[in-house]
């Protein structure tokens, strides 16, 4: 067993707090991380603080996970010590069902094992996250981080990445194809830059018009105030895909009517409150489709990692010490950050 | 001009009432149609009752029309005196926009020209459907029905018939595919039909256990009375498509949750009152797909009746003389009719 200092909620009250554990001794085909860098995804408050009333405390938060390979089981053949990896929101899946055997293991239909707040398949111990020094997973879900990429501006592709590239990808962005992204956050951001990446036309979607520089410099070939019917209505039935990552209840309609024939308006956040019913007749008389889509399967995401590495993106960061974790918690809720807390992990190992 | 002889509603209290109109000379490429036989659509009430508030008063209702060719103009080159033939829900669109172009006219950019209640793209004039004796339309827009049908029961396809057969193309019914249809109506018998001659596994979705037998009978492998959940659970993650006929209100998510990884909940009508909101988390956690789908272009429409040609595909209907209409109207809202009631329109000749 390992020894491993990390920070945790005790209750869904308190403030995150240091927390002492182990982690377990090697599998066979485990690989044992040095984490250095682990986003702040909105999901860690949610959870937390049992905003889904369903958090096995303590918990350990932590999905957006990079580090270096510190030791490997004796069946391991895809990494060795010194490997730059990454880990995301899945350690493990039933790896037998009709997702997990066409590479979708998100939407495994047994259910998979969640890098926080899952119960290990072996030995049913609550699992816990990247807000630790170290951590012990199957070599199957374990990421390569491209060596060209900032290692802690790399870690929120890990969840904000692969939630925003897999619908672009299941949906076709790419040249000659108009995408919006809706919400300039943690995962608007990388829709923006990720899309730009793939060539396709891209619209950011935001209600504050202090965004429209930053929407511009990230990738945005228009920036639209979403608030402005007028500019919204320039835009009616143009658009293949809009990608919507805001999670607070709002009215689809004003973006679904922006979707030409057959396009997708598809959401990536839950809100707590279910949004204000579509019209049906919008997507009838066009054909068009309202969707969701859950983060993406291993390899998807490592061919995410891989195209971030072919074109040089990474979040836009702010890091923080562990110990500040809880002021950044207050700062995500009021949107002020740009656009991803990192935590620096070596401030746990002082 | 053909003097012409119909039922009209002059304004949205009123019943139908006889009402004689001009049909315009044939141009070029008209086709001029003895109307022998006329379906009874929902809409058409809809339209009469002025319920969609854009009727254009008098307004004769009408687009699931089978009759003869009577005559054809200089330029006509499909079809001759005497062919069987039918028209549906459009006479006309623009035929130069991008949908026009891919044969889907009835998602036209600029509009299309509906059966009635549609203004003539040439003179302006307000179009007037089937409940009449005769029809002039252009070539373009005419469909052949085989005639190895009944004629009868061949007019409810061009409506019906094609806004089930659209989407189960659309969305890949076939063989392997479990598809689900809700509502056995006029719209939900030609799915049950159509599906199951398509070779997938078809399941009916109903509130009435007195319509079991008759599901069955028309082509369904099994039938699911919407209302007990116990049934409904056993079909959880299951279907690919299901194709929601139902156009009154109602919540969508008992079905979307029956829907597999990937599977699309299709709504082809448009309740007056939108359905409730449909829950976010449901679409996200398997990719799950909510859409709308409209009648179907003019190439779908002649394969549809093809594919029932070579089926031996029909409606089950009801004859009625023009002169009950009303009656009809009132038993339609009943739902009192297995499963469309089709006007011998021979009844307004003598």
């Amino acid at each position: 067993m390992y020894p491993t200092y990390g920070y945790a909620a005790r209750d869904a009250q308190s403030p995150l707090a240091p927390f002492e554990f182990q982690r377990r001794d090697l599998r066979e085909l485990d690989v044992r991380i040095d984490v250095q860098f682990c986003g702040v995804c909105h999901s860690d408050l949610h959870q937390a603080r049992n905003e889904w009333r369903n958090t096995m405390f303590p918990v350990v938060p932590g999905h957006e996970i990079v580090g270096r390979v510190a030791e490997v089981g004796t069946g391991v053949t895809r990494y060795k010590v010194g490997d730059l990896v990454g880990v995301g929101c899945l350690v493990d899946s039933c790896r037998t069902c009709g997702s997990c055997e066409e590479g979708l293991e998100q939407y495994c239909e047994n259910g998979f094992v969640g890098t926080y707040n899952g119960n290990d398949r072996v030995s049913g111990d609550v699992t816990y996250g990247g807000y630790s020094t170290q951590l012990v997973v199957d070599e199957a879900f374990v990421l390569r981080v491209p060596e060209n990429l900032d290692a802690a501006a790399a870690a929120p592709l890990l969840c904000a990445g692969i939630t925003t590239y897999s619908p672009l990808r299941t949906w076709g962005a790419g040249p000659g194809k108009k995408v919006g992204i809706v919400g300039l956050g943690g995962l608007g951001h990388m829709g923006v830059k990720i899309a730009h990446a793939m060539g396709a036309h891209v619209v950011l979607f935001t209600t504050s018009p202090s965004k429209i520089e930053d929407g511009k410099r990230l990738g945005a070939d228009e920036v639209v105030i979403s608030k402005d019917p007028e500019q919204m209505a320039k835009h009616a039935n143009s658009f293949d895909l809009i990608v919507n990552t805001v999670a607070a209840q709002h009215d689809l309609n004003p973006f679904i009517e922006l979707l030409k024939r057959d396009g997708t308006l598809t959401l990536v956040g839950a809100p707590e409150h279910d949004h204000p019913s579509p019209q049906v007749f919008n997507l009838i008389m066009k054909r068009r489709r309202l969707a969701g889509s859950l983060i993406g399967g291993i390899a998807q995401t490592q061919e995410m990692l891989d195209f971030c590495g072919k074109h040089g993106i990474t979040s836009d960061v702010e890091m923080i010490k562990m110990q500040d974790i809880n002021d950044a918690y207050e700062r995500m809720l009021k949107s002020d950050v740009k656009y991803r807390f990192v935590i620096d992990i070596d401030t746990l190992r002082k």
